[in-house]
């Protein structure tokens, strides 16, 4: 490429206005009260969103589709005769009474930034495809679109889905889909070159340091275990405090502990505690059971197999000392999802060429891009949420960081055609 | 007293077998299929229990009443003009599935007692009532009958007893009495010389010890309280560790610190943190509440006094550096109840006549002698427990035990008639 032709490719920037229209747009359908949106995956707003999509993608002459897990494609079509597709894009599903920008923010840069190559008549040398995902926001089952498309849906997953299997089976209906047909909806990686997905950070990381861009490395594993305390049941009068089994006493030293674990050897992973109940239900029994749900998250599968051995054996420690048994059950694992290093390079090489900061950072949040990870060359970016707020109808992200994010979008699949 | 009656008197011992054998016929009263027993206070096995007793007492011509809180009364009267009268006894019914001594000991060692003083045709100074207190172990109130007796007894408890106002109002029907009745039930002090109770230990201090009898210098209070932490619901992969507001880790702290600072400061206090619960009931959200119950005992009201203002205080500093809001909630309020020094020289004196080991020791469990304490002069003693379990079929105390609980409260009426 010629320097002065790069230097024509780096000074294109999206259409503002048309943008945030969009936006705007979108956000009237499952609009609630209080500016908030609800758009539950397979519920009549999803549909209307979808059919907004559709309608969307027409005048730009756009190439439409959905497969077998109703994720919907626009595809800008090159005319190299050994194009791979770049795919760019998010999800338009929300969580009850969420906000207007947690997924719709990227699958409307995705497109704007699609558009505005198209308005340029830039020619790509690969086929440039923006999806929404089906049900990211898990409605029903979580990222079940991004499940769907690298195979690594499961029929056990459709048989026991978080929302229930009969929501589940009406849901597709309503979409047009079947168990079948999502379970056949696996593309061939070879030919797709990579994803980037935009996202609003739902953290005060890039607010607290004035950054505009966070580059993000990946994307954390979860951990999700139920723990249990078994002591003895005991008069809480008469038995001392030096031969009690107590296991609501078990399961407070636990806790602070692994807290205290985490942050002092394992930051910034995070460990949450929760759910947590004991038995008996009375005042004056020294309680015999205590048990509570631990979830930790952290950037490799390394460092969560070490952190999970660092906190069973300090389940094991302190039942030993307070004469209580200790049980590790584990609910359900997320791996951990790195992004690929030229996708990364690509990010940042946009952000410089807009004069934009950034830096480097995990994500602490599942995205689609977790199942893309582990399928193409994949990565996302932030822009900032005003003060961290997310899946609320106060989340909020300015103007300029949408418009900052749609043309990172924008510069980092030029990047990708300068490769 | 001539030194030769006084030897006379001190080598007086109750009818073994008499006292064996009724404990062992009451405890065919409600007996469980594993060797426990269910005499649930105002069901029909109470009633069954209760008759035996009324009959029991028949033969040996003790005076029979009952009062307006259906407490039974066996009295051996006096010829002495300006006679006062001295209670002896404790409580027939039993928690479910409990044990055959927990409270029957008592009323039928009492009753041993005075029927040994009958036999031997020993005149004594005062009435000696061998009392069957109402609904001790709280099957629908707790220590009902020594509440109305010492005139505790208020509206507002009978409108609410723990185990609900349906539930008593039909116990006082079936056993005839009603809340009027239970209210007017209160007797003078002034009349009442007062009031020794035998009880086992339902702990391990005497067996550890090696000791025949515990003099119990008092009874605990117990401060009853509901804990409530608040903080802030966030994402749990998304907010950092430093700047999360987690009501379940200010609990976690709290526990942990409170029995620390229970053992390092307020020994041999006892402290129970029971129905812990925390919400929202989701893995990846962090908690915005919990809530627990906080029972703590100790000898005597300065001392719990003490302890309150050092346990808010440990709450408010927990929850101030985790920005979060602490709420303690007072449930329930049991005093401290001190024993009467008189009444406890009388037992040490009766356990030396006995050539018994004795030691002086708190009372970490309510029994009726908590009532009777603030109302006369009173004070109660244990035997050893084996293993020290209680409220269930396996609660057990040797005979040689029994035997020395009933031949110490002989012992300790006949000190009493020395005074």
């Amino acid at each position: 490429m010629a320097a002065c032709e790069k230097l024509i490719m780096e000074n294109i920037r999206i259409n503002n206005q048309r943008l945030l229209k969009n936006l705007a747009d979108l956000a009237q359908i499952g609009a609630t009260a209080d500016g908030g949106v609800t758009r539950l995956a397979f519920s009549d707003e999803d549909i209307q969103g979808r059919n907004w999509f559709a309608e969307r993608v027409k005048s730009p002459g756009f190439d439409y589709a959905t497969d077998g897990a109703a994720n919907q494609s626009a595809v800008l079509k090159s005319s190299h005769p050994d194009a791979k597709t770049l795919i760019v894009g998010s999800h338009l599903d929300t969580v009850f009474n969420g906000g207007r920008f947690d997924g719709a923010l990227g699958v409307l840069a995705a497109l704007e930034a699609a558009q505005t190559i198209q308005d340029q008549e830039i020619p790509l040398p690969f086929h440039l495809e923006v999806i929404n995902f089906t049900d990211e926001e898990g409605s029903v089952m979580g990222e079940f679109g991004s499940h769907a498309l690298t195979g690594a849906m499961t029929e056990d997953q459709l048989e026991n889905p978080r929302g229930g299997r009969d929501a589940l089976v009406a849901g597709m209906q309503n979409l047009g889909i079947s168990e079948a047909t999502a379970l056949g909806a696996r593309r061939n990686p070879a030919e797709i070159l990579g994803f980037f997905e935009l996202h609003i950070e739902q953290g005060m990381r890039l607010k607290n340091e004035n950054l505009d861009i966070g580059v993000v490395t990946g994307i954390v594993g979860i951990r999700s275990e139920w723990i249990t305390f078994r002591g003895k049941a005991n008069h809480a009068g008469t038995t001392p405090m030096s031969v009690r089994q107590d296991a609501v006493m078990g399961a407070a030293e636990f806790m602070v502990k692994a807290r205290d674990l985490t942050n002092e050897k394992f930051n910034p992973a995070v460990l949450t505690c929760t759910q947590i109940e004991s038995k008996p239900a009375a005042f004056n029994i020294v309680p015999n059971e205590a048990r509570f749900a631990l979830e930790f998250r952290h950037g490799t599968e390394d460092l969560l197999d070490e952190m999970m051995i660092d906190l069973k054996n300090l389940g094991h420690t302190i039942a030993s000392r307070l004469n209580l048994e200790f049980e590790w059950d584990d609910a359900s694992d997320c791996r951990a999802a790195p992004a690929a290093e030229n996708m990364l390079v690509a990010l940042e090489s946009a952000a410089n060429n807009l004069g934009l900061s950034h830096q480097r950072m995990m994500s602490f949040a599942g995205h689609d891009t977790q199942m893309m990870s582990n399928f193409v060359p994949s990565a996302m970016f932030f822009v900032p949420s005003e003060a961290g707020i997310s899946h609320n109808p106060k989340e909020y992200t300015q103007d300029k960081d949408v418009i900052n994010g749609a043309n990172v979008m924008l510069q980092a699949i030029l990047e990708c055609a300068k490769q």
